[in-house]
Parts: C-alpha cells; sequence; structure tokens
C-alpha cells in the first residue's frame, strides 16, 4: 500500500508536468564486498527496482569499502547530473562498514526519517533489522539514499522510502530554484 | 488518546503543585518563508495549540532561515525566562531550510525520539513524512522542540509529544536545582 | 515474542557452534544516581535480565556521572574482554545525564536503531518514552547498549533489543576477523 501511493505520488508528479522537474536521473553506488560478494546480484536487485519505479539509470560504480572512495564517487555522480544516489551495502556493524559515515560527511544535510523507516519496516520481518545503519542526506541538489546489502533487503527497504523520494527530489531543486 | 493522557499528565502536575514549577513560559520562533509565506497562519496555528494546553505566551520572533538568526532569537527567547521554545518552519529538505541545524547547534543535549515520534505520527498520513527534519534538544532550563511549517502540520506534530513536555521542562528544572 | 525470537536467534548461534564465538562476556555500568539513587536496584535488575539469557557476567562498575569517569569505565571493561557492555541511568534530560554523549563520544559507531526500538516498545506504554536518550555503538569488538535508570524500564528495554544483540556481537568478531 506504501508502494501503491509512492507510485500515486509518482503519477501526479508526472501529470503535473513540473518545469524542469524530470524522472530522475539515478545513479548506483556498490560497495565494494569482498568478504561476501553480492555485487552482481545486489545490482541487478537495483535495476530492476529502479525500472519498475520508472528511474533511468545514468552512472553506476563499484567501489571499496573506504570512506574517501565513497565519497568521490558520490561527488563524480553528482557532477554527471544525478539527482538520486542509491548506495547499497557497507551499512551493517562490522569494522569495514562506513557508508553511512561516508554518506553524512559528504551531505549538507541528513534526512534521518529514511533510515528509521525502513529500520522500521524490515524490523517487522526481522528483529536483527536495529543493526542497520543506513541514512540519507542531501548534497547540492542529489538525494543519497543508504540501502542494505542483500537483494530481498534493497527491495523492502526501496519500496519502504520511495514514496517519498521523488517529491522529495522536486523540493531540493525548487528551494534551490529561488536562492 | 494521546492528547488525552497528555492533559492528564499536565493536570496531575499542576495539582501536585511541584515548588518552584510553573505552567511553561513559552515562546514561538517562526522562520521567514519568504518563498511561500504561511507565517501568520502558522502563528495562528500555534497559538491556538497553545492555549488549548493552557500555556502562556512570553514571547515571539520572526527570523530569517539564517543559522544565526535562528540560534540568537532561541537565546533571546532563554534569556527572557522562556522554559519552551516552539520553532515552526525550516524543518524541510531545501537549502535554506536550516532549523534543525541551528537547534542542534545550540543545544546541550539533543532528544531524538521528538523527531521520531513527529515522523511517526505524519507517518501515517502521508508518505513523505520521512523528509520532515524535526528535532529537539535541551538548553540551559529551556526545551526547544521544532514544528513543522503548516498549521495542520504543526498540530499534528504537536499533539504527538505534547504529553512528554510539561513532565520534560519539570525534569530539567530538577535536575538543575540539584547541581 | 520478540523475547522468543530473540531466545530461537541465541539458541541457533549455540547451536551453529560458531569458530570463536562465545556466549557474550559482559559488563554493567551504572551511573552514580545520588540524587535518586536507585543502583542496587538497577544492578539486581540488570543481573537477573542477564542471567535469564545466558550472559556471564565478568566486569561491573558504579561510576559518577562524568563523560570522561564513563569512558574510562568503557574502555577498562573492554580491556578485560567484555563484548557488551551495558549502561543503566544518566538517559535523562537534566544537566547531569550524559551517558548517550560519553557513549557516542567513545564508539567508532553508532547503533541509531537501538534508542529507536527502546524508545517505540516504550512509548507504547507511556508517553513520555519520547525522552529518553539511549543509544548504541561499536567500539572495537565489543557492543555499548545504554539501558534506562529503572528497573522495569530497564528490563522492557533490555527485552527490546536483545534479539539483536548476539547476532551484532557475531557479525562485529567476523568483521574483524577478515580486516
Amino acid at each position: 500500500t506504501i508502494g501503491i501511493e509512492g507510485q500515486q505520488i509518482a503519477t501526479d508528479r508526472a501529470m503535473e508536468n513540473i518545469p524542469g522537474v524530470q524522472y530522475s536521473r539515478l545513479s548506483f553506488i556498490v560497495t565494494n564486498k569482498e568478504f561476501d560478494d553480492d555485487s552482481p546480484k545486489n545490482i541487478e536487485a537495483l535495476k530492476k527496482a529502479a525500472e519498475g519505479y520508472g528511474w533511468k539509470v545514468t552512472a553506476e560504480a563499484l567501489v571499496p569499502d573506504e570512506k574517501r572512495d565513497i565519497q568521490r564517487a558520490i561527488r563524480e555522480q553528482i557532477a554527471k547530473g544525478c539527482e538520486l544516489v542509491l548506495t547499497t551495502g557497507g551499512t551493517g556493524v562490522a569494522l569495514r562498514d562506513v557508508t553511512p559515515e561516508a554518506t553524512a560527511d559528504v551531505c549538507e544535510k541528513m534526512l534521518p526519517g529514511f533510515g528509521e523507516q525502513m529500520r522500521a519496516v524490515s524490523l517487522a520481518k526481522v528483529p536483527t533489522a536495529i543493526l542497520s545503519r543506513q541514512t540519507a542526506g542531501v548534497l547540492g541538489t542529489c538525494l543519497i539514499v543508504n540501502l542494505p546489502g542483500k537483494p530481498r533487503a534493497i527491495r523492502e527497504c526501496l519500496e519502504a522510502v520511495f514514496p517519498a523520494i521523488p517529491y522529495c527530489i522536486d523540493l531540493i531543486e525548487i528551494g534551490r530554484a529561488h536562492v
């Protein structure tokens, strides 16, 4: 039902034809899961989910689990015109998991509601969801959202926050236009 | 039902007649929404809600969407003896929205539960509620709570967190008295 | 039901007999509640809860409500081999309540889901639960979790997050082993 409401918002947005607003140019950043490498499956799951939402994939990157590499990839993809960067992986509790820290350090403002909602939705299925550390933030006119590192969790979490994403990108751009 | 429990707490507090504790001296800080100015409606909605809770409005301010101006207004209203500062506006995702950052930087301690609860209550009505960035914190003996920038959302969010506010102000003051 | 699922996870973990993983060596840190001293009752409540979960208590400390003392106690107990440090007290809104700040400053990474879940569970019982500021984080291979400062709240909050704790400690250690 959240998914349906979200599609409704996306449809309304397309129908309203807000000037200067296009469907999101999307990028993926997949951190390098050398220990337990699900990268190909994760990219596949993300692509399928993105197509389902009508997003155009502009760029993608596979980077090591290092803060600087993740931040460089985010900045490069924003420079390519991406309005939405989805990361997958690196949100766990192990020492190498640094995606949320990389995201928080690079963003101008944080959106704690994304992480709260992803954990709430996952928690209804598995009690260990409180360990997930995903967050989201804004840099320039780009929304960056962390997703977890397993295909099923990627789908669940993206569905949980999707309804707010097109509206968020519109608000960022409208706000920017009036500065 | 949350509202009713909250009023119960407020009543208990008045009946217990805790020495040195009065009904909150309240102030409003409304950020300057030049782009989409709902300020008069927001002030009206806040005043009506505050009267319903029995709070006495001591001060109010209309300030630009600038961190320093918001922080100066918070400090000035605390200097006037306000125990509760409610802000409205500036909690969105646009570049000019800086009220949560201004609040976090000026506070001695943060209360993440306020933002979580406001988002949870709003999320039951609209899936884009995860974009709201409201927070709350304590500076000296004053509680500062961010509210959103639309009359209906102000009422909903204040009702969601109201039950904890009088008790919070009591705890801050009791704690301070024992330092 | 969360408790039952949690015990299931703990049992699975014991049965799987993951190499190098033992039941948690646990420590308690109780902050010095001079104003309203429930320390003996809090220690008792924590010990009983820990025994119920099959944890071995390795160390405990009673420290003042000072950030440096709390942080020194956390580091000392990690040096003794503790995999889990549970604190009780100091998570309120008064000036002297600094346990969350002490925890956040000493940790390498934060786990916001613990605080969110404890507040959500408590909020179902009392509307003032949004004032609780508990958090959790990881330092080295140790998980540090703040609990509140009243026996009933300790039990409720520990039960709310317990299901994720053994799995979290496993993930930290497995992750560390591959660095």
